[in-house]
């Protein structure tokens, strides 16, 4: 349950295609899981103010890849359902951070809930083929209020 | 940690797939819930000896729908890896069973474990477009070993 | 090429993700044809004013399953790329019918091309398991322009 | 209809997952695409003796990108179908090359067509952000018989 969290919340509308759901005629899980990273780049992109390329390189990371997510399904989407998803930061850490996602029907109620953890990324500095967590720039923390 | 855990464990190998990849050259991580979903329908296949389609009819029920997933990512799997999943169930409750994944590359290192919790889920008596938990039959449980 | 078609063409616009790119960090082709999928289900439902099941409902069909589609790539396309897609309705034959989409990138050149023959499909009339072109409704033809 | 074609022909076998699968019940056709690439990479592997990543370096280029796809629905595909898919080139021209796919049921009635038109691409030699077509080798043409 979240409870008034503090900081920047991005709302993202999605309407579920065809081609996401399945044979049973609801949502394919995975897609969930697929819809939510984008949902996580579209909040860093508006927290930031920039793409994540752009961000990405002004940081001199990598991304911001994912190392534990979790999701669960309380009510299924169907095929033409309009929904939002809202999307926040609710923990960093010193390089690494939480996403936490909400997927909400259009009567308000609440469909899917998505966790993710994630680390700031950049290359090994001696091996340039590893990546590692690097330490979150206090003016990122900032941008997401 | 799984210790010598009782009961079926079903092997399934896999090759990473150019398109299961994303631009940073690694497995998009969604694909690892679409293959371990393929996993648990192969245990299941494997067990009770019949395709789903052919079991789920056997026993009046519409399949085996997730109610809550996660997967933690410690090495990345990039094309052309070959990698096995270790699947197995790991609890089995009244209407519902935990199964676990473990994916491991070709030296035997532990690169993404996935948990499923899911429900053996009937039609609603009195609402057909609803479903719901029914009671997993002791032929079911006995056939995991 | 398409020279001053007649008739409804519908305006898409999708931003390239993460997920949709491959490992060369361009998007993964077959994801291009799940996008046009999504722009004929919205251009149906923009000239006929609902979404597919209720129009699949109202004319007492199935859908417009897919029996051959094409697609051709001129230039790639990368994360975060905002592009339009163009879809009409080239041709209406007595039960089936032409699609063509056009994946323009912001400065206007074309990147894609998609084309598409589907099928108005009904339930065969003694075998349910089967289905089966039905004409086209004029009424529906006219939405179209 | 292939009649006797000359050279090499990979045959893969398939099991249709749940998740490949809409919500009418059969393959949602962007997932042939995904599987035929599959087959195209897996034919290069058997013919050129090794995996992509290495065959793409032992001959200098980045890969083999498509540029026009197309398939031909003749019989839906449902879960838990078992079927195979034959790979071939059809033909190599001076950087560019076409093969075709062929799925078959169990029973040998082939239910998906698809064809593929790739280019032998190199990086451009004046601006490394560019690719373009290269001579595809003759060893190369000749491990395809």
């Amino acid at each position: 349950m979240i409870s008034s969290p503090p900081g920047l919340i991005a709302r993202r509308p999605l309407t579920i295609e065809w081609g996401d759901c399945d044979a049973a005629g609801i949502v394919f899980y995975p897609r969930y899981f697929a819809y939510f990273d984008a949902c996580t780049a579209g909040l860093f992109q508006q927290a930031l103010g920039m793409k994540q390329i752009a961000w990405a390189a002004a940081h001199g990371v990598i991304g911001i890849p994912m190392v534990d997510t979790r999701s669960k399904f309380s009510i299924p989407c169907v095929f033409g359902d309009e929904v939002v998803v809202e999307t926040q930061v609710t923990a960093f850490r010193r390089s690494s951070f939480d996403v936490t996602h909400r997927l909400l029907r259009e009567d308000g109620s609440l469909a899917v809930e998505g966790f993710e953890t994630r680390v700031w990324a950049g290359r090994h500095p001696t091996d340039p083929g590893r990546i590692r967590g690097v330490p979150i720039p206090p003016e990122v923390i900032a941008a997401f209020g």
